[in-house]
């Protein structure tokens, strides 16, 4: 597989694992890339297109653009076929903002997941990246980032839960997970 | 040990291990929180008063007061006396901050290094931990988290390298890693 070369030269970072702070970090990288002046762009495969979560509130004040591209839940949703359109369409929208070059970084959020219920083309994904401008930084989250992604990608986490607050039956907090 | 108690309460959340992500989820969190109206901090370990990165250029914008509390490349320093007397001054004013309950959210960055370091004391950390007011949340990243700190904190990711962009002769990239 060929790489932008270049003293400048986008990444690609995966985020992966069970572990809380996936999201988050593509969230930090954002604040990082802002700071340098560059355009962020974040595309959210799980999130309703109306979620108004902490984050969406931070980012519309700092003009970064944050799109939900699902229904929510659509791993419960009881018509799967109404969510893997949504995610094709939504993909077609990401990989379009990969390829324009307009958005120095672009993170597609939860992204595993429509690649393991096979909503999106794993294929399709990696040729978007091998192909985008030189200087487009990518950021992959999700569980289950599949081997070819972790083979092509530059960084790689793996967010491991060693233990969450949830387990000892405290209700997720405003502010800090939503 | 006792926690404190209440629906919105504080959480101690640690990210560890030697993967990238640990910095920039608990820039993430500052970002969330922000959006809820929350007042964050941030103290950075490890870094020097002077730093200047993408991440403090956009926290000066947005009002998230950090201060670097370290002078460089510590570790490597050939008068470790004094980094161990800045390490101490600073979580002097970090355990301040958590103590006042002026601040939602502090964040202290690469704390684990100064506590490998035995330059700050774990036992007195605990205890400012347990003592903090109860809505108080606070984040402790960089490798090696002592283990009484894992069992104290309510949520512990590892992150773990799979793989890294340096190995592959890729400099840091201005904007993602800096």
């Amino acid at each position: 597989m060929t790489k932008p070369k270049g003293e400048r030269r986008g990444l690609v970072l995966v985020y992966t694992g069970d572990g809380k702070g996936k999201t988050t970090a593509a969230l930090g990288l954002v604040l990082r890339a802002l700071g340098r002046g560059f355009r962020p762009r974040i595309f959210q495969f799980m999130k309703h297109e109306r979620a108004a979560f902490g984050e969406h509130r931070a980012l519309e004040k700092l003009g970064v653009p944050i799109e939900g591209l699902g229904d929510g839940f659509s791993w419960r949703s009881r018509d799967l076929e109404k969510s893997a359109e949504l995610a094709r369409a939504g993909w077609r929208r990401a990989a379009e903002a990969v390829a324009s070059g307009d958005w120095d970084l672009v993170v597609l959020d939860e992204i595993m997941y429509p690649l393991a219920f096979g909503w999106i083309d794993l294929d399709e994904v990696l040729e978007v990246l091998r192909e985008r401008p030189q200087n487009v930084h990518v950021v992959l989250t999700g569980r289950g980032a599949p081997e070819a992604l972790v083979e092509y990608a530059d960084t790689v986490t793996e967010m491991k839960k060693v233990k969450h607050a949830y387990d000892a039956g405290i209700p997720a907090q405003k502010g800090m997970e939503h």
